[in-house]
């Protein structure tokens, strides 16, 4: 007995994590995208979208969601059929990992179907192909959150090698996503081909600081390690008052505050049961006063298990 | 009643361990400097070396043990003196922080003089100056873990950051010092002033993984992060040899195998019970056959509490 429809939610995801360039990224709670697959008798995947479509590619053959599932099914159920509805909760270019939570939701689903699901992490390589397919390269700073949750260490390379940390909650995550648009594209292009050695080892010090402070729950080496003097400095410009928010944050009582992917989300790390509605308060009131820009606020936890099937039925 | 003689050990110390250049050490428990330091009641410092004098300064003014118990004494206690007798138990110019032991191990013989000794964290401060004396920079990588044990995280600068991270007892150590000298201000030199943003990316996801399977005794993921594409390719032409030792001890099991400090000495990462005989015996016999070259090994588990008091008098 297979399921023949299927419910799942894949969480936004933080990629980068101030030091972490191309190497970290983790899984919040909220927003994310809802996929609901259905097995269907005609081979082949259709694609049906519910609320918004702003963003989104105008032929369904384009959507990273209907990419990664026909790929699974060629390779896994030639004969099966699926039908996508997409319930797109998160805002495609925020830096939140749009095109991420929509292939991993896909793939998520699409295996829930198969008469044999595969385990999460074989289907990394599928979703990569949804990243590969939005920005020409597959990333997985955001698809291994969203599948695997929890903090994901990834090294570059195809395929990547991906690495899932227990992470203890201890942290709140507040991300402020303000109406205006980074192409990833463009803010790749800004990055400098070579660093100095002495940034990279403060970096790299910087990322073991930050990853060893969010698996241990240690909010003081967490704070000295949210730095990044390589990439933030160059894509700041990019979000309207970028340092001022920033700024905002921490006067707050934030822990640490950066760019979410490539922006224009600004994450804050806050300690569980600190300041977190002052500091969300802050960086609205920054982003309007200062750049007279409106921005969604979300307030999420880690997600700590990655994209979850919320509903099923069973044939 | 304060303490009229004392004798510390000071360990050795690995630095980068790998990938982490300029950001990582950790203390063993072999080989090591040992000092006894006695009250006297003329003010100032004076030095007698015990053993060999192999590749130390000729006056005593101008060994580091001598110049940071005045650096101590001279703000801490400027009518003390000191008597220092230091027994040299590791090979200078090795790469397992030889000056670093001998600084460490006379601030913290010096300190269990004081009427009131400092806490072991506000000793770096002094120890560093021994680092600064030695090689004309204040690193903090080799001092941090033989004062505090364990694996450390240093963040350059002046002063240095340092954070001491709980590590699991996993893994023993073995380290192969090559008769060569390599001298650390040549090794520096060949440095590169910058490198690529991608390969850097992967350092420090390399960095922040090894950290992580240090602290949780994760053998697999400390396998796969002890990589260093930026400084090991640079460096291992100083060292005869050094990729047959690799390879040999890859081969004979070692998780991970590369340069300590700026070498000539060789680490390798074995997991605690596994072929740490077999290992040695193959960095050994590769640094034989294959450059006619002998080598001293020493086998550790982690220092994990740092110098340590072996020995006191009370008046």
């Amino acid at each position: 007995m297979t399921r023949s429809r299927v419910t799942v939610f894949a969480p936004a995801t933080i990629a980068n994590v101030g030091p972490g360039f191309d190497a970290l990224g983790l899984a919040i709670d909220r927003p994310g995208d809802k996929i609901t697959a259905t097995r269907t008798d005609k081979p082949g995947v259709t694609l049906q979208i519910r609320g918004s479509r702003a963003g989104l590619p105008k032929s369904p053959k384009d959507n990273v969601a209907v990419h990664v599932a026909q790929l699974m099914l060629s390779e896994l159920a030639p004969k099966l059929g699926v039908k996508l509805e997409l319930t797109k909760g998160m805002p495609v270019g925020s830096g939140l990992g749009s095109s991420a939570a929509s292939s991993v939701a896909a793939v998520v689903a699409v295996n829930a179907l198969l008469p044999r699901p595969l385990p999460r992490i074989d289907l990394l390589r599928f979703a990569v192909e949804g990243e590969r397919k939005a920005s020409g390269a597959p990333h997985a700073d955001n698809v291994a959150p969203g599948l695997l949750g929890g903090v994901c260490l990834t090294r570059g390379g195809d395929p990547a090698e991906v690495v899932k940390l227990a992470a203890k909650d201890a942290f709140v995550w507040v991300v402020a996503h303000p109406h205006v648009v980074v192409k990833t594209a463009t803010a790749r292009k800004m990055l400098p081909r070579n660093v100095p050695l002495s940034l990279a080892a403060r970096q790299w010090a910087n990322v073991a600081g930050l990853v060893v402070g969010l698996v241990s729950g240690n909010a003081t080496l967490v704070a000295h390690s949210c730095e990044d003097a390589i990439v933030e400095p160059v894509r700041a410009p990019l979000i309207p008052c970028f340092y001022g928010v920033k700024e905002a944050a921490l006067a707050a009582g934030a822990l640490g505050c950066s760019i979410a992917g490539s922006g224009p989300s600004m994450f804050a790390i806050v300690k569980l049961g600190g300041p977190v509605q002052r500091v969300a308060r802050a960086m609205r009131e920054a982003f309007r006063g200062e750049a007279r820009l409106r921005c969604d606020i979300y307030v999420s936890r880690l997600n700590r298990d990655g994209a979850r099937i919320s509903g099923a039925a069973r044939s």
